[in-house]
């Protein structure tokens, strides 16, 4: 990729918070990366009022008006339903590649396995970057990272899908505002676009998932601080097994447990999702298999409820894992980075 | 496969009991199944004082040897050095495939997507197993196992490569004998050869490994109990994910932990092994996450012990976890079977 991204993200007519979760995240992550939203339905309308986040990024109807901002890449910021891809999409990828731009998607079916997207890319140099894609040479984890200097903070979860990727990267940048040296590792595919670099955990073969993310800590070994994304959980019935690979792949020495507390059941599948104590104390007791780890702090995903509601969570949370509790949206990163700084000063 | 197998089983100079554990594993299993071993090194040598099993079998140099014994099957026993088919048995597999016989092969190249070898299949109008592919067709675990009315037995373990298979094979026979309709499933490349069914959870895409397990349990629904071979160990550096995909997946009602007395640390990452009584708490309270399961005995592996070490053994996991204990090749099954059967007359 070039080094500075100039992105028209592709959402065609699926424009909203729930379906372009990538779009969404990248545009709230990475605004000054993002030159124009490329959707013929959503044309001219404003994006903050559509999707929460965006401000200034204009929506254009066609790729040539697109062409304007001067892009560099196009991102595919949705997934189409079936998963295939539309013949009119196939044309506008072509065009875009013939543009000069480079293409960015997420899909589960790869694009640089498409022959005439291959061809395309082939013909005008451009490089198709299929984010979910692993790399075919992969090992077994060999259980070294529990012996790093660095320290590893994983963010764990009571369900999948409640925001460990952006705890991560706003306590990443919380880290780095009080001078740590601090690098995000993203195991998904959006904070893999967000970041430039990390690995498609949960796309790896079983046999390959913790030495996939061992791989990734060793080779940032030399910072300070590591924030790695968690995926799944320990407890849902369809995801357990990317959690438990994570974690112990890279054997955190401290773990921030993310929970929202207004849902019951587990996502997709519904399960019941088990009391945050036990939850701490079988994160604690797993990774403690490994090496010692601890879950440092609460981070509650509170979207939806009134701020007296919130609260309340928060000191309930609190008052049940006897473990400090935020919403890092709601009221800032202070209260989480202050425990994980506290962990560490004792840890020495 | 032909429904009756007649295999030769080639292991070309590497019949020994650690590097042919396939090829053991099924003259244990399937002695009635096994024509004769080619292997040119071992040549007129007595198969007991070999690899300790394989009575009356006889070891011959040559295919046309091997072909004498009317057989319809090659089962490759081994793994060559690196990986890659060595030029001379792909000569030897034309060569069967030619005379007639059907290829089974637990490498992890795939002998199917060989040319030369696809081409020659194709031609004779023969199959090649190529037992450790998974199905392109994958599907997130939908937690439906913890509601059928089959019984789930899975051994679960403290370690890798400690006899979870050969446990779970005694004791679907143990509860054959007395009467239930039982069945093994396979989640490893041998017990599929034994068994000729299953799946290689190993390599399973990591967000599909729940739900591969899941769809074997679904596809024997109806019977009475089954016996569901583990892998690796949730403590385990290297395999966990694997673990805690195969335990969620299946849902098991009742759990019989494999330990090996001997062994302090886990095998090729050498880690502490965590005590019995911490592995029986983490087990039922994972596996609790999603339905009610309880480790209801303990099958020690005194591989290579005398009588009264393995005694001594086989006493102090008893006290240590308060649950039957034995080694199901030393002692037989009865024990840990009368366990299973009050544990289930418990639950009705």
């Amino acid at each position: 990729m070039p080094k500075k991204r100039r992105m028209v993200i592709l959402t065609e007519g699926q424009l909203n918070v729930f379906r372009a979760k990538t779009a969404v995240s990248v545009m709230r992550y990475l605004p000054q990366e993002v030159c124009c939203v490329l959707d013929g339905v959503a044309t001219g309308q404003h994006l903050p009022s559509l999707v929460g986040v965006g401000e200034g990024i204009p929506i254009v109807a066609t790729l040539r008006e697109a062409l304007k901002f001067k892009p560099n890449t196009l991102l595919i910021g949705i997934a189409p339903v079936g998963g295939k891809l539309p013949a009119a999409w196939r044309r506008t990828l072509v065009r875009a590649m013939a543009a000069g731009l480079d293409i960015i998607s997420g899909l589960h079916h790869f694009v640089g396995e498409d022959p005439v997207l291959a061809r395309a890319a082939k013909k005008h140099r451009r490089r198709i970057w299929d984010v979910r894609s692993v790399p075919d040479e992969m090992e077994c984890s060999k259980n070294v990272a529990k012996d790093l200097k660095c320290k590893r903070v994983l963010t764990v979860g009571t369900d999948a899908n409640m925001g460990k990727m952006s705890v991560s990267l706003e306590l990443t940048a919380e880290a780095r505002r009080r001078g740590w040296d601090a690098e995000f590792i993203a195991t998904g595919q959006t904070g893999m676009i967000i970041s430039g670099a990390g690995i498609c955990i949960d796309r790896t073969i079983s046999d390959f998932t913790n030495g996939a993310i061992e791989r990734e800590v060793v080779n940032r070994k030399r910072r300070e601080i590591l924030f790695i994304e968690g995926q799944g959980s320990i407890g849902h019935p369809a995801y357990s097994a990317v959690s438990l690979g994570l974690l112990h792949g890279c054997a955190p020495d401290g773990m921030i447990l993310v929970h929202c507390p207004t849902r019951k059941v587990t996502t997709s599948v519904e399960t019941p999702i088990a009391p945050l104590p036990l939850m701490v104390e079988l994160h604690e007791k797993l990774a403690g298999l490994l090496c010692p780890s601890k879950v440092v702090g609460i981070a509650l995903n509170t979207f939806g409820m009134k701020d007296a509601g919130a609260r309340k969570a928060v000191a309930k949370a609190e008052r049940e894992t006897r473990l400090p509790a935020s919403d890092v949206f709601r009221y800032g990163c202070g209260k989480l980075m202050d425990a994980l700084e506290k962990h560490y000063r004792k840890k020495g």
